[in-house]
């Protein structure tokens, strides 16, 4: 026989009428203070989904009637659609979503919604609504990292060629593929979604059946309730259970680096779109104008994401010191998690999202890239190896190449534009296959190895990209 | 005569018709991504209290007639009624507060509404609206403190001679007076209270006037406006007064330390009110129970409290990450300041709100306290002090003492709780005389002197804060 | 035929010979600021170990010769035995641990020794050392992690049956085995495992061979080097590879995370510790007592362990906004790095050695663990789970068991503590067998699943983990 | 008569001989762990201030005799001097600075040294050491921050009336004076002054008479010691005496505002220095070159200032964590903030002396920026502003200049450069005087209130800077 009887085990508020331990109710600031209804309602879709399974798993546990489940299904199926139409209200006095469903359930099928409860308790299904969500984001976030992948990979073919002034401390270096320069960010992305994947594992365990703190005196199977909600594990230990939240300090750390990333290249988005560097054009859809500056068109967005960026960094912390000495098992603490958790999530889907198209609507401008390298003399490096491997020691190649540089920065050309004549004045050495190593393209070419920056590198890691994004 | 011309000199949305510039409309993903109506509503009426005073300055300018005045003062008292009334409608096309407004005022009054706007920017005037919103609420913030003091020193009278143990590594360590304790709380505030007041004379500056970055030619006199809006100082420097959000962090620090010190609080009336201290108990209304442990009743309010200051740890890093090596003057990332800021108010205010609510509604339960003290051998210390000033030399006494607190731990009793003659059994020095030293009240008055726990103390501190506080 | 000539192709400090560009040598301020050879000198091991592996790489791909790969080992390994008998000196002049390096290799062998920098630069030589030394502190870590489970694990086990209150905010909730307590930080830790291994994966790929920042000239095969140093992968990008401190984030996250757990326990010893509970007791020699105080007994470890927890997350911080929004490809920025990881990693291995160290030493005091539950009421919950097993609605049942409670409140007993007859004048259902339902022991015994506090459940989750740890 | 017996009142390591509590010395690596010397021995200067002061006082108040003073005085000097010399040896075995001091002192003049520690405790101790340390810091970070204002105000007169574009979004906005960017570098350092003294008179409290928590049973006069150290203020509750690090977390609050200012003043500084603007040269001193490429000149000590902001950021965050919910009065974990403490003081004194020092060596290039403004149709504002002026309704003015922009954008030319039959093209009402709107010194002079760019103003600024810094 079933066990038709309904058992809350955890805290409540107490202005209902069965608790007689009270003596007055909750004053409407602390209401106000302690409910989380106006930010955990969108958690209503996952706390109906695990409610669904626990109930399933009680009928098989034989703790519960297959009428109930029946009549749980069906209440629930109309939750679903007044939250779907709007036209569920959500109540402070129920002080969360989960009394506010159940209390919703309880009006449409009466006892059956309170005997759902049985063998759980507010701690153990408030940690697998968020699990359950979590893992919802993760999955979305992963899509939208490879689809920002996807339109840096093709600004990288189209762009396996194009020759950009490479930089360290902003000076100019050698010159690098601008493509090269988009590949970059798609290791970077790389290494995200991997940590989201490695996260995700650790999302996916599921702590209902932790009940309060010490697990529950029903003879439930939580092995049932796990396959049902997709869990690929099970948490071990009902304290644990209840207390954990490494998981979201653990994703906010991931989707921090992803934020830290966007925000390296919308500086360089913007510094690329000064007019002092000129290197691209971000399309006017994501950019903001002046009413009376007819020459301004503001990098609003890559901006955005870089103020956005510290938002994140500081849930992350947030996050982490709302852990830091707390005494097991639950506190209520750990009710802060919930809206550093979703706004961390919503930053990072609303920025992915509009980065790909963004990145799509990027033109590059060749020639200023191509001009900039020009006047720094980012080939220098070249001539030195050029005579180093024609048999000059290096010290004397330097010293040639210094000399060479001096004259043409006097000249106001760069080492390619002297004629060979002068060349060879710095070393006999110099012969006319020189031009071909003083050439960006020469020095783009030369670097010809994995991980290099040679366009047909660029174009091998173009290819092995497309075979891990198909 | 008066410049009658609309002047709007900052980036606009550029779906306006007359932006040539652009080839295509803003996106309604960015629309949304870059748009801040949602949150930044809240600033309209510091936004109208600076305009009025800007226009009241171009009138005295001779840049704006009386005429246009006139219409702005009552285009803006009806938009204030809507407000009020909330009949106002917020549009996202319109992308923030500012362009709101004057949207909805043009409507109102015509061309006098767009004169509004001539040399200045909204870069200046988010700037300025800031400033006057964040200055209001220190006044708040400030009375709060004053409040929750107030609350503290209550309390603190009551229970000047109230004994607690004292803890240092949450080890017994020497008797204390509750009310001594609890004035502790009242000094922490008391530096908080002087960190706002400081923090204000830096709020309390006008960027106004500074245009986009480098002022206007408009014929502006600055200190009219200032004060008007009731400004101490102007702000010197244009780039710097568009640019500044030293403010918002500033303020955002205070308020951490603010909640770090209402979390210490809150951890202690958590220890406080376990089982196994049971020094106090808190009001019922600040509390939560459970629907099936009669005995639970769970400190919500001080364990929320505790976690909200990891929140606005948060918004601190991410205030000053956001500013951590932006270019001057203006970027879009200063967009980001506003939802950490608010959400610091918000939360600071809420939290010491109900902080005085909650402290008025602590009962003390002196003998729980009274009996913790005489398990720890708190007054080991006078012991020792008591023979040292009888002419024992401290090493001596030291062991006499160790060997009286063996003895009593052994007999399970206090020290004071020893009969004379076993005492005198570890010294001849000691006589009946010692009992006032033992007991834990004697304890207390023995440290007579400024800053120390005795009655007498706690007793001079409130009637000083009492002073302070009026 | 190897290529014989020496390139280094990075950045210098300037006041070498062959510097013509400067006009003035950098000032001694500006050295003792830029110079990392103060902390960085402890990556001399790893340093060594790269550059070996570098140099038969270069034999192999005929860059070098056979004679100076041999002067090359000869020489570092004199440098090492140097370095291990402390003899050799460190130069500021030198500026870090690379040039130090390298320049007593000169001293040593002469021309081989500056050959040995051909095809790679600083930049990624750096990214290389730290790569190579994080790897084999996780390594130390992993193990640390293990042996402080073991401990945990050891506990437990002779704890299974240990009686304690299981608290959540702080007030009894039910009761809970003090090895199940124990578990819930064996699970945590094992998380932290997983996090490290997870770490691991991307902190073992090779920059080696990005040179400056787009590869070099030479004929490198990174596929050798990454084989004789044991990287599994090979950084795909130049760009990337040496401007990525991903890792150094990611590990310090995860180090902040073990931490929290650590600060978390350490939280609970020193509760526990505190006369209010005294539940447990720590070995003397993890304390420190007073001179005065005969009484007092510090847990100065765990709270020293608190404490650290936020100078990790402090580096976790200053970590992450170190790399927010820098430009690519290598900047100086970047050497802030070493500090904050050095010293994280070190405070995590002494906290990890510490810790397992004073799990050891713990005592438990089982009787007041008892005396503790039965004083809070904590079986009340079973009580009413009895009620409802036996057929009466849980209202009613609650509503049974909070008069019970009450009156054994007044009684000053513990509801197990009734005899039948009061018992059975709250209901008729009550038999007996209530007392098995009343005693810590059958509410222990009664959570008998997988996750739950039974013993039989603890014992089972003991042998689960010795397998593992195994 | 004076009270001639030692009393120490506050933890000590155990291995002590007096101390029969305790079964087993400290562990060695315990000993290390907990242990301080390594890092608070730079307290030893100040420790001994505090002590000869609490010496003093002890003997106005009849506690101490006027021999032992004389003693300690006598045995603090021979301490000092070696100190000085280095012929101190710190021992970890003592822990910490205080004892190693007191036991130095005790093997000089015997009991006297141990008599000194009366009526007082190491967590006063401490509180009042680092306080007396920090005030010193506070004064020579403030003398450097004068200093470095300084320099700037010395560059802002000499560049009055340089125009270098002014940017908002990176974009070309209007034209300013590079003195008046350099101003408002002032102004942030102005505030950052003002936010130390206004965290001096919070630092400036003494602690000292505390004790261990509650204050001592000797008739101690806090009064005297206060006026002998130059405390400003007695800390009125011993609890809060020995408990509070507000100071510290203030202290580095107003650090990292500084941190920031000069991180954003260095990311100017290292755009300026790019080929891509060549805006200033930065000495050479100051940067460092590369081995390889004779172009390249790095601007390291910007990059490290930028990166080190990270680093002051990470110790705030580590500060603030570290006091959150810590109950009172003294925990060990407060070790734990001094170095921290320490390494935002050094690292911020040393950044301030090095920027001055920098900031002395900037080469402007007033070519560079004025070719820069003439890029980026930076006064098409005043154009508007002077046709507006002039009468025409500012919609149709922003129409007129928008072509006049896009005919010199296809003409590759500025407005200014523009023939005035060419622009009477676009409007009737302009004349001649156009070319003085146009220009950008026109532009700049036009800005002519209170914290506009005009160079009248930044003239002004300088000279109430002067008076200021005088």
């Amino acid at each position: 026989m079933a066990l038709l009887f309904y058992l809350k085990d955890e805290t409540m508020s107490k202005d209902k009428t069965w608790s007689g331990r009270f003596n007055e109710p909750v004053s409407e600031l602390v209401k106000k203070y302690t409910g989380s209804i106006d930010f955990d309602k969108r958690l209503a879709e996952w706390d109906i989904q695990g409610s669904l399974a626990h109930a399933q798993m009680l009928v098989q546990s034989g703790v519960l009637s297959e009428e109930d489940l029946a009549a749980i299904r069906q209440g629930m199926a109309e939750i679903i659609a007044e939250i779907k139409d709007g036209t569920i209200s959500w109540s402070l006095d129920l002080e969360d979503v989960h009394m506010n469903i159940e209390r919703r359930l309880t009006e449409k099928i009466g006892d059956a919604g309170k005997r759902l409860h049985t063998g759980r308790s507010r701690n153990d299904q408030v940690a697998t609504d968020i699990r359950l969500w979590l893992r919802d984001q993760i999955t979305v976030i992963q899509d939208l990292i490879r689809s920002l992948q996807t339109a840096l990979v093709d600004l990288a073919e189209q762009n396996a060629e194009t020759v950009m002034p490479g930089f360290t401390h902003l000076q100019v270096a050698q010159p690098v593929s601008f493509g090269h320069h988009m590949l970059a960010y798609v290791e970077m992305l790389g290494r995200d979604f991997e940590r989201m994947t490695d996260c995700r594992k650790r999302v996916n365990r599921m702590p209902l059946g932790a009940a309060a703190l010490a697990g529950t005196t029903y003879p439930i199977q939580r092995e049932i309730t796990a396959e049902l909600l997709g869990f690929e594990q099970i948490c071990q230990n009902s304290l644990d259970a209840v207390s954990d939240r490494d998981f979201a300090v653990e994703f906010t750390a991931a989707a921090s680096l992803i934020m830290v990333h966007l925000s390296r290249l919308s500086e360089e988005l913007i510094l690329w779109m000064s007019p002092r560097f000129g290197f691209i054009d971000i399309a006017d859809r994501f950019c903001t104008g002046s009413s009376i500056m007819p020459q301004k068109k503001n990098p609003d967005v890559p901006e955005l994401v870089r103020g956005k960026s510290g938002r994140v960094i500081g849930h992350l912390i947030g996050l982490i010191t709302l852990m830091k000495s707390q005494p097991l098992a639950y506190n209520k603490d750990n009710q802060e998690d919930k809206e550093p958790l979703f706004d961390t999530a919503d930053t990072l889907i609303d920025t992915l999202r509009i980065y790909a198209d963004m990145m799509r609507g990027v033109t590059v401008k060749p020639d200023n890239m191509r001009a900039a390298v020009m006047q720094g003399f980012a080939t220098a490096t070249d001539l030195a190896d050029y005579l180093v491997k024609k048999g000059m020691p290096f010290r004397d190649s330097h010293e040639v190449v210094a000399q060479a540089v001096r004259h043409a920065d006097q000249a106001g050309v760069d080492l390619s534009e002297l004629p060979i004549e002068v060349l060879q004045g710095f070393s006999k050495l110099i012969s006319d296959d020189v031009y071909g190593v003083l050439t960006p393209e020469g020095s783009l070419n030369a670097r010809n190895h994995l991980g290099g920056t040679a366009p047909e590198q660029v174009r091998f890691q173009v290819k092995r990209w497309r075979k891990l994004l198909a």
